[in-house]
């Protein structure tokens, strides 16, 4: 068996076992997502966002693509950034990259891979923004290692440097930025412990912009949910609709 | 326990599981990823793509956006298809909609949710190539579970659009294409039985190109991983300067 | 001479005929701009935007890409039509197409040109928007010549889809929207009388979203320049810096 | 006389004068472009492209957005640089900055303007590159003439980055970059002489990539014009089709 029919199998025996397990499970995903976090990280097949980071269903919106990338011009990124923090209320935003990375071995060599190759150059920027770093490092290895946490951290700054995020920290429950190193040789994921203020600390003078949009009116002091739930808001305003015929 | 700490906390377990299971587990992932299948999928946090399609480490590439869209002219897609297709030789290509999304929604209403409205005018586009069969259904619900589908389908000849499809159908092991949607209420995966070729059948006057690129020389008549591993290549590179020393 | 030399000798030539016809002619320009009008038109090498329309220097913004398209998730086009509508204040949207398009005849055809098939596309979906009334036209001139009408058309409809257009439209100056095609054979410039609110008559349904932000609360009921002018802006912004010391 | 009807009278009255200068002027205009140049500037509506240039209708190729930005994965650009390099064979290509733009005024301030900010962090990086020097200027309006060149001068060195131009240096008849400023306050097209190879002299190392498309088998030592024109093969294409009936 192969192909799309091995995944539908798989597909069974997942909501098999799920129902096993809980048997409420799938109704209560079906009452809306409250996801906590929002994950950026790799395309990789290696990279499982669930698994690596033990959430569960409903807990983590996630966007992937090649080499995990913040790219601040990019609308694809943007739209997630912006429903997740201004829409869902998401409380951790976690950059998540992974050492042995293709696409950032691929931006540290000099050859060509198609029309991928001008999405990569973001990584050779990296490269020129760190360089005196990374050539001190004369291990072949380690210096991939040291490009896969450096992308990260600028991925972070980049989050940093858009209005959505700049907007988000002057109201009541600010997001948190993180880095985060995943070890496919291990399975461990590493903190790196740069954040949001840290990354931006000498840089406010160039990147911080002041709001003009209010901090939202929401005064509460801890998480309870999505601000907005487009699905359930449909369906009231369908019903809305129909209430007044 | 809250934010990061709790996912740092459940990484650690999760590789104390999976250590239990299979201690050779992460060995194996360092040896490179092959992976079969391209995942295109929406960034909802009750959409886990390994989960849903049982697929382990290793066998998936996964690009995560709002409302699963291809966009053929969005370069963070279409580096993740080039590199998938082109470089990875993936096989199968799944666009996975989802019943209750709420990208879906916000688009069969009227309000503005911010910069996203943009990104999300793409549904609306949908509606409108489907408008009478959207209109002839009046349950609210089934109306909004087959603009999921519509979205889905128009995403598939999405793909089938790109040079990078077209090209590669030319090839010795043309990608196959499929749309399905997951149900969050009981966890099922539905193939809507949706191929670029079907889709394409009454458009092809409009959409095919011609190729410029040779069909790759490999004549391999199965598959057996990707072409390239620019993790690899790299170290291999390096080790090619070592030895002409 | 050629290449660069050439260009130099020649703005050196351009700038003795215009200080000789009026001798403000630059002094005045350097008071900023304000521009009444919007120009979205082909990067074609025949159609130049000021020369076509008759405008001077500070009276119309310009954008220009392969086929005057308008793709409502580009953040090249969104950008600049924010900075035109909300920050310049621009009365009158023109999307300017021309007989004879490059774009438009490649995406009629079946070759491939390279990574731009993926941006052409747009055009594509035009065909098969307007597919009956493409195919009745038996004549091949006549075809490609409508063709680049229906793209005008359906630009000036995506210009109509955006969040960006539609709360403009709710202030107290509503930008104008207007197609117009221009004929490299003869230099007449042709309005085909579509606008915003025709083009979406029969689709507001799908495309009108509800105004999240207040209509601007200014009164002024005719044009009086731009709304903010950042270089000036700058400028206060450090003497008032200065001042407070 | 406002809105379009003015434009549409101003363009009877350039008809005219055009007719009257050079009765064959649209009829050569008609026979395709040979354009020479590819002009890169902002949307400002002080910078004509054309005029200042001192170039007719069918010499230069042209792409606008705000503040002149090549983001080397923009689509929008990347779509119009493939197309003037590789269809076209443009030899020339001209970043033209400008004193006194707005875009780079507001990048250097903090102030917000909506969905454009996110576009303006690209010449907020080009100031943490160049902050040292950035910083050192003192006056005002000198720091921010300097951030203008400095401005164009990166994007020259984007352009540099892209694998359409690596792969057209290496061929029989390599593109040269320009990077221009432009002074409102005269007119005057300054040459910063910078250029490709100039800019990335220090930084081969980080950005140079292998061809993996041969060079183009054309031997030709001097410009002929476009290397295609989609008009005429479309035109050609059919002929061929119906020669074949």
């Amino acid at each position: 068996m192969a192909g799309i029919s091995k995944i539908l199998e798989n597909n069974k025996q997942w909501v098999a076992t799920k129902n096993a397990e809980d048997p409420q499970f799938f109704k209560n995903l079906a009452n809306g997502q409250k996801p906590k976090y929002l994950f950026i990280g790799c395309s990789d097949s290696r990279v499982p966002a669930s698994g690596i980071t033990g959430t569960g269903p409903g807990e983590m919106f996630v966007h992937r693509n090649i080499a995990n990338l913040v790219v601040h011009s990019d609308m694809n990124l943007l739209s997630v950034l912006q429903y997740a923090v201004e829409v869902l209320g998401v409380q951790d935003i976690l950059v998540v990259g992974h050492y042995g990375c293709g696409g950032v071995a691929a931006a540290a060599a000099n050859k060509q891979y198609g029309l991928i190759d001008n999405w990569l150059v973001n990584i050779r920027d990296v490269i020129r923004l760190h360089e005196a770093e990374y050539l001190r490092i004369k291990d072949d290895g380690q210096r991939a290692r040291r490009l896969v946490e450096l992308n990260v951290m600028e991925q972070v700054r980049n989050l940093a440097k858009t209005n959505i995020i700049q907007n988000a920290m002057r109201g009541d429950n600010p997001p948190r930025l993180h880095g985060l190193v995943y070890d496919i040789a291990d399975g461990v994921l590493k903190d790196l412990d740069v954040h949001g203020d840290d990354m931006m600390a000498d840089m406010e003078h160039i990147y911080a912009t002041e709001a003009v949009t209010k901090a939202p009116d929401k005064d509460a002091s801890s998480y309870e949910g999505p601000k907005h739930d487009p699905a359930k808001e449909l369906v009231a305003e369908k019903k809305g609709a129909v209430e007044k015929k």
